[in-house]
């Protein structure tokens, strides 16, 4: 499978990302390279990821505990100062071996050690392999609002080992799905025609190709988000409103990021029903596939005005507007779209009654 | 006086500074404006600098207690939660009035909050000047080891208002003094000439600026510190171990920054004489200029042994290895110098000594 070239790096797949890292590793010298995994990792995947690198590398292993939870500043303190303990110096590597929490918090870790080390991230979910392979956004949540301290900063390559897919879940699995639905919602109702009746996961390689290259389009066209890069958005206000609400609720259990934003990707589906002109046979699409494939939650009242709260802590706010990516149709999306007050209330009934 | 144009801003000087940030708030909207401040900016120098901005600003004013000490990653945690609670968006400013530790710590809050908003730097004291205008460094502390967590962003630009030099004492005058007297001795000659008969503080306009042209031509001819820029580092190596020491030391008072680093460059100095020709004239010059102008500090063996285990902390170091900075002469230095062990005892001997 050909390696997809970014901004500055490229993102390379199964075999030819073990020759690439392999490659890379014997062309530069790193002073010591660091990997870190959670406990999951490092059960699943740290061994067969060793085993594929050539070379007598004495790699130090920093271990977290897995969670977005864990996605915290205290964590990083525990990182910068476990590589300060174990030596580590500008010449350093880390190499991030897990989802997208260890490729958020380990890539911002890694950026700011110093004043920045070299980073290379193998992402081992779904989620973080469609999502978290491009674009170069790091970060870590502050308390209850997601992503808030972070930079944008590049790793020196991306690996993407689709056989660490079996070390996944089926909740998993359909975390990372949502990603992919998205992108097909965003840039191709083609792609998202085949996605949608995609029930077992198969032909996977392909599909992850797919969508690091649409992500990679958009990325490549607009680096810093002032206008394309934002179709990347969609289902996200809401889905990171609903994703933070959960995370710090007691009561309720936790949803993964995709099922999150599967339910945020329902909500803006109906305002851009209201405002952008998406059919309603669309939308009936769009509701059906993702409540197929996504557990149905109620949402009280309390839990309404609680998510509503958290809105205006979204990045893509400035001004104080909140400004919303829409679709007009299925593949066409619309960027920075102020929604009235009450559709909100609206959305959420909608999403309640289906 | 004219402005200073580095890699991506310029450093503008006196009422040319305020007038380059009234242009540029004209034409740049804001959705928001917060000064960081401490107790001694917020009393000394915020009220001047507010009355010099035209235009209806609504100001939000952050505060932190002055220090080193507070250089750390808590009071990150404590601005960026600031930052939300006053609703800071991606289109905000950070405004960082103050001295090395604002502008460090403030810069490196404002390049991670939501991944990078826009902040201009005005350094109030001599050393964040000469020192932190031009370069780009943001960072904190982690325990002991300054400067550890941190990232290389520019600002919108730097503004110096030498007015500000009326509200430091004279130890806070001599501690950045020692940073220019370095520029002298690294770049110039005839301006460690220039500066050392220089006891009054007199000229200081001139001479600022031609500390600043000398660091600028060092950044811009080696913006990521991969050779040239090293000499930067002359005397900061024993320099920064030795302020950390102090720093940590309960029974030691705190060094000033310029303080730590004048004993720095004895010491070097001394390295100097002894691996890289420094003339034994040279040295006794710099010893005694930095004598006549700073305290002495008496070293125990304890002591000693304290500095140099921090040593391998210094960012400056891969691989393993302690480069140094050194001189063959004043206004020419030599980078990557490995120093044998038994050295760094009778360099401080010779400090103890004099």
């Amino acid at each position: 499978m050909d390696s997809i070239t970014t901004s500055s790096y490229a993102v390379h797949f199964n075999q030819r990302a073990y020759d690439a890292l392999n490659e890379h590793l014997t062309a530069t010298t790193y002073s010591k390279i660091f990997i870190l995994v959670d406990e999951n990792t490092k059960r699943d995947c740290l061994d067969d990821f060793k085993k594929h690198t050539l070379g007598n590398f004495d790699f130090g292993i920093l271990e977290i505990v897995s969670g977005e939870s864990q996605k915290t500043i205290p964590t990083c303190i525990q990182l910068w100062e476990a590589l300060s303990d174990g030596d580590a110096d500008r010449k350093s590597l880390l190499i991030n071996l897990g989802g997208g929490v260890i490729t958020d918090l380990g890539g911002f870790v890694a950026s700011t050690f110093k004043r920045g080390i070299a980073f290379i991230n193998v992402p081992t979910t779904l989620l973080a392999m469609v999502d978290a392979s491009v674009g170069g956004k790091t970060g870590v949540d502050l308390g209850p609002l997601k992503n808030q301290v972070g930079v944008i900063n590049q790793p020196e390559m991306v690996l993407i080992i689709s056989e660490f897919l079996t070390t996944l879940d089926q909740r998993q699995l359909q975390s990372g799905f949502a990603e992919m639905l998205k992108h097909g919602l965003i840039r191709s109702a083609a792609y998202w025609d085949t996605l949608k009746t995609n029930t077992g996961f198969t032909n996977m390689d392909h599909l992850i190709y797919d969508s690091v290259t649409i992500k990679n389009d958009v990325v490549l066209q607009d680096p810093t988000e002032q206008h394309l890069r934002k179709i990347l958005n969609f289902g996200h206000t809401l889905g990171h409103a609903v994703e933070s609400y959960f995370l710090e609720s007691k009561a309720r259990k936790t949803l993964l990021h995709g099922e999150a934003i599967a339910i945020g990707m329902i909500l803006e589906g109906y305002l851009s029903k209201e405002l952008t002109g998406l059919p309603e046979t669309e939308l009936e699409d769009i509701k059906t596939i993702f409540l197929n494939r996504y557990p149905k939650t109620e949402f009280s009242e309390t839990d309404i005005a609680g998510i509503l709260s958290l809105l205006k802590f979204d990045k893509k706010n400035s001004h104080g507007n909140i400004n919303f990516v829409l679709l007009k149709k299925i593949g066409d999306p619309v960027i920075d779209v102020k929604i009235p007050h009450e559709l909100f209330g609206r959305a959420f009934a909608y999403y309640n009654r289906s």
